[in-house]
């Protein structure tokens, strides 16, 4: 920027979806780093008002010319679009902050969690830095810190995650789904009868989500694995730097509004220590340890929903490997999972520009 | 016996239960090997007319008369009761088989498994023989099935477990809180919400399962493992008669009324192939495999609830070990889970009985 003093302009891409939406309250509830923020949408809601920092803005149809002065751009934008508009957004002196999966294996664009890997974030040959997948961010904060202390070898994630993974759509069929389902007090001891109650009308998903689980997310990659499966092996691998992390997914959706949890079984270099691990995320920032079963104290999405924390609890030592951890986890994959993050990696290239 | 050509007589203990309702079902059902069948439950339940076979019959009060000319005595009653009256239902004659806890891990009591274990039923000291845990048996068959094949070294299992894994109460709480939630379409995105709609009746579970997931089934043992997850682990080590078995369980119940669905990573002994594993799945007996990702097929608990097969999809071979498969499946606890299993290990001892 020609004056340092000068506070950022930010641009917000797909500012008036599920997670545009989370991330302008984000922006009105965190410590405002921004001189003038933008909205852009696509053209059907351009001259749409949303509030941001308590203002009125004007929603702007997504055109070059919007990116004039923009020293920040976000994307919460499908995969074409920021493919074809994040180099945009560069090209006209932004630093593009990329929530969509189209550069997130780059080499050339860094992939970023500031609690993991924050310096990784000024290293940005095209001007793009990207956000993670929210499944991968769900997990990775506490990830990094126990890998931190003991060394990570092996991950094998079991994941439960919400239909708001799967945008505003996902989210509007799982309510109509349950309540349809929603006092039928008959239904789910036969096979079909939840899909003969809920209707042809699936949504997004491939099967019915109210009263069941769909081991499917995201599209059909090689071997039978679904991208987001790869997704979670080839993000976990790039921000933690272990070309070589041993990683096995299965993604299942669950009838959860907002908050994908995971059942993570960690193998380490060295042994571990049951008391000493939670010690080690008790005490990491960006994470809430939540771990006394005696009170059936542990994190559930219905409970952490529409916080910032990785909330973490049922940690165990395993009981056939010394170096294995199992636990459970929760975070809200519209706020860390999505906005959140863009927020942070946001405010560590402000504060880059203004130092 | 002493007329080699008798039907032998049944009693069915807990006839009133979850597990007994479905049991009286399968005996309508399946090949009539029985003579009389007696239902025993409770004595508030006594002089209750249920329908077996076609038929009406009273319900009788246990005592240790009921077992009076009984050949095989089934319990699905809970671990204090079967303690009790299984070595009862013994000492009169018959042979017990019992769906509780109470006899598992007794080294006296075989674990039967009919497709995988059938020959350990005849080796029964006590008169007794155990049914697994609804968790376990879910996956027991097909792990049966590819550990014959591969030689199983390590399971890592992350469960999605259905509300009537804990009972009648499990399935009414489960829906009374479907009905409450059907119809809010503002809730699930800020922490608490469901909670406060669910209201504080919570039935058997620690938390809202209506629009969550609850990491949490049975009771706490050592080490912030569930008594659910150490099943998973003792039972399937006996059961496949392998005691040195690694394996790692996260049991986690998910707002489904019946039908236990797994995540499971298999470590094996030799290097496995994605086409051969599904092969060798979809020839066992009481392993149907629906596997096929192109046209999003793969089992889900709403589609194949109330049926006998475990059902296996979403096969994989784990991209950073040749000797690892991921994969999903599912099985109705209440049916192979509980009743079916009971059944089958009935029909083996009746078998035995009049050959």
């Amino acid at each position: 920027m020609s004056e340092s003093r000068r506070k950022p302009t930010l641009a917000v891409v797909g500012a008036t979806g599920a997670v545009g939406t989370v991330m302008l309250d984000i922006l009105s509830t965190r410590e405002d780093v921004y001189g003038e923020i933008r909205l852009v949408a696509s053209p059907r809601s351009a001259g749409k008002k949303l509030t941001v920092r308590g203002e009125q803005v004007e929603v702007q149809a997504l055109a070059p010319e919007v990116f004039e002065g923009v020293d920040i751009a976000m994307f919460d934008t499908p995969d074409g679009i920021s493919a074809q508009w994040a180099p945009i957004a560069a090209r006209h002196g932004a630093v593009a902050v990329d929530n969509s999966g189209a550069f997130r294996m780059d080499p050339d664009v860094p992939l970023v969690v500031p609690e993991v890997n924050a310096e990784a974030a000024r290293n940005r040959p095209k001007g793009i830095i990207s956000n993670p997948n929210c499944t991968t961010l769900s997990m990775i904060v506490a990830m990094g810190a126990l890998h931190r202390h003991y060394g990570l070898r092996e991950l094998v994630v079991a994941s439960y995650q919400a239909a708001s993974g799967a945008g505003q759509a996902g989210i509007d069929t799982l309510y109509d789904q349950l309540e349809k389902v929603g006092g039928h007090r008959d239904i789910g001891e036969r096979a079909g009868d939840v899909r003969r109650v809920v209707g042809d009308d699936l949504g997004p998903f491939p099967a019915p989500l109210a009263m069941n689980v769909v081991p499917w997310a995201g599209s059909l990659k090689e071997d039978g694995w679904t991208s987001e499966e790869l997704k979670v092996r080839n993000e976990s691998r790039k921000i933690l730097g272990l070309p070589d992390l041993r990683v096995s997914a299965t993604c299942v959706r669950v009838p959860v509004v907002t908050t994908h949890s995971l059942a993570v079984h960690a193998v380490f270099e060295r042994p571990v220590d049951q008391r000493e691990a939670q010690a080690v995320l008790a005490g990491s920032p960006g994470v809430v340890l939540v771990d006394d079963p005696e009170n059936f104290e542990f994190p559930t999405p219905a409970d952490v929903v529409g916080t910032d924390p990785t909330w973490v609890g049922r940690v165990r030592r395993s009981l056939d490997d010394p170096n294995a951890l199992d636990l459970f986890l929760c975070g809200d994959n519209l706020r860390k999972g999505a906005a959140l993050n863009t927020a942070q990696i946001a405010e560590l290239v402000a504060a880059e520009l203004t130092s």
